[in-house]
């Protein structure tokens, strides 16, 4: 693996063809919107691109989707966006994970699987990366490219509101506004519109919802049962994890979400006082300092009793007496 | 009235001396923000300066009151921030309503009742207009400025999230940032953060969710028991009338409260498809055409009745089969 600077990666895509994107399993905005506004970029430079995905994408992101045409083809060029690690491809993607020419991802905990590496961990959404690959291609950014990098950005800074935020993020957001993004039909479809489905599961969350260590540390629990009973799918699950976060006096807010096979995918959410990415390290996961993930195996019990342990290793002091 | 640009305002404030700054009743963190910043870059150019308000200023904004020295003063000068109408200095202002010097503000619907008055509604929040003044005065932004005005424009544009956000409002919150403003505790503190009490009423109203009308109609019922189950404050209960309204395929969102007397405090929030100042001018009530309310008395079922007949009336295609 050899890491590759902003104009490195554009000289690789602009010298390539039959460039297939892969974009991350339980795709979301910012890797969406990465994936489509450098597929749309590169077919603007006559090159046949395609985005794909494990996953289906969710309905609420066709205005990115339904915008950039699809061709199928043989791939010369394989580039993965926003992708911290192989197995977040995917299964259906493995097949490429060892054949992945360029990868350009904003993830501090980036496990290297890649021919190429364009990382920078000071982007707070991977679209700000693809902005800045897309103009030392020399590609002015049109109005398709300019929804999905802000969706992307606008997604993964929760709308400007996570310490991940940065001056360059803000200032990005007003280059594509005046790009022709549509940033108030898509923060109302990113950020206020819920469906019945997702209300009834947050209602159902929030009855789940278990303090510990002083009421520092809030675990929700997300259960099969309950996604069946609400009818969620899975684009009605995002978002979920901050909610425990945002309660008063909470340093760790935790999500734990029952999968098919039994197994518990947790999101971790801090605030200033706590690491996800040092908790969620010892549990063999990683992540961001504010939002971190992992995977654990075991009843409900066994796997919240994991993770208090974890957090108490990685924040003694959240078990300090008031 | 004779108005007057941003150097205009700015030349006046420096040629000024002993000022008081109202701000408008029920203050929000834009008016807040906006006297504030104001009040401390005018002491920093050696002027005595205080910011007056007809309310006492919510808890969750101290961090600005904290950081400016309030002095007591005879006034010379007086000058209204984020003020529409002199109605909104609150009662015990009314003595300067016809004393005010010069008004600063960004309302559309904004009544004369000053001398001087710079106005710009093309501005989402009236900080970024005391920013350009500020400016114009050649005082450098500090933290303290920068957290005031930070937290100005990010309260008014919903934290950049609504249609009054413009590449400028971004462009500013960059500038702020880079010049000290504490943008995430402060997000922190406006946006995310609910008390225990709260997110236990949210679900105790979400639960009592009801459909009608083929699911256009929303009803949330809060009642005292749920309140004082919950043990919510006022306080808590800000933005909760807005939930049913995000539901997907909503028309027409209603908020019944009841009241200490046992009557029924109405809310009703609509999208495109309904009017709900229509609504409630049914029900003895009024207020906008997206957000309306009245008040009715009666057991829940029979206010529940009497919204969904007004409902019906006034929004005849609510009941149409899809």
């Amino acid at each position: 693996m050899s890491k590759v600077t902003v104009n490195g990666a554009a000289d690789m895509l602009a010298a390539a063809d039959r460039i297939l994107i892969l974009i991350h399993q339980f795709p979301d905005g910012d890797t969406i919107g990465s994936g489509f506004a450098l597929c749309h970029a590169l077919q603007s430079l006559g090159k046949t691109a395609r985005v794909v995905c494990h996953d289906a994408i969710p309905e609420k992101y066709n205005y990115m989707v339904s915008a950039v045409p699809q061709p199928d083809f043989e791939p010369d060029f394989i580039c993965a966006v926003d992708v911290a690690d192989a197995k977040l491809l995917g299964e259906s993607l493995q097949v490429y994970a060892d054949r992945v020419d360029l990868c350009i991802d904003h993830h501090g905990s980036h496990r290297e699987f890649e021919k190429h590496l364009l990382l920078d961990a000071s982007m707070g959404a991977n679209a700000m990366i693809i902005l800045q690959v897309i103009e030392a291609m020399g590609v002015t950014v049109d109005q398709t490219m300019a929804d999905c990098l802000y969706t992307g950005i606008a997604t993964d800074t929760g709308c400007f509101k996570y310490s991940n935020t940065t001056p360059l993020a803000h200032r990005m957001a007003a280059q594509l506004m005046e790009a022709g993004a549509q940033a108030e039909p898509i923060n109302r479809a990113m950020f206020d519109i819920k469906s019945r489905a997702r209300m009834h599961l947050e209602k159902l969350a929030l009855q789940s919802i278990s303090f510990y260590d002083h009421d520092r540390t809030a675990v929700m629990c997300v259960t099969t049962d309950m996604i069946r009973e609400s009818g969620a799918e899975e684009n009605d699950m995002e978002g979920l994890s901050p909610l425990t976060r945002q309660i008063e006096g909470v340093w760790v807010g935790v999500m734990l979400r029952e999968k098919a096979d039994g197994d518990y995918k947790v999101s971790i959410r801090t605030g200033t006082h706590a690491d996800a990415a040092a908790i969620c390290g010892l549990l063999g996961g990683g992540g961001h300092p504010r939002a971190a993930g992992c995977t654990l195996s075991g009843t409900t019990d066994e796997v919240i009793a994991q993770v208090r342990d974890a957090i108490q290793r990685a924040v003694p002091r959240i078990t300090e007496v008031k």
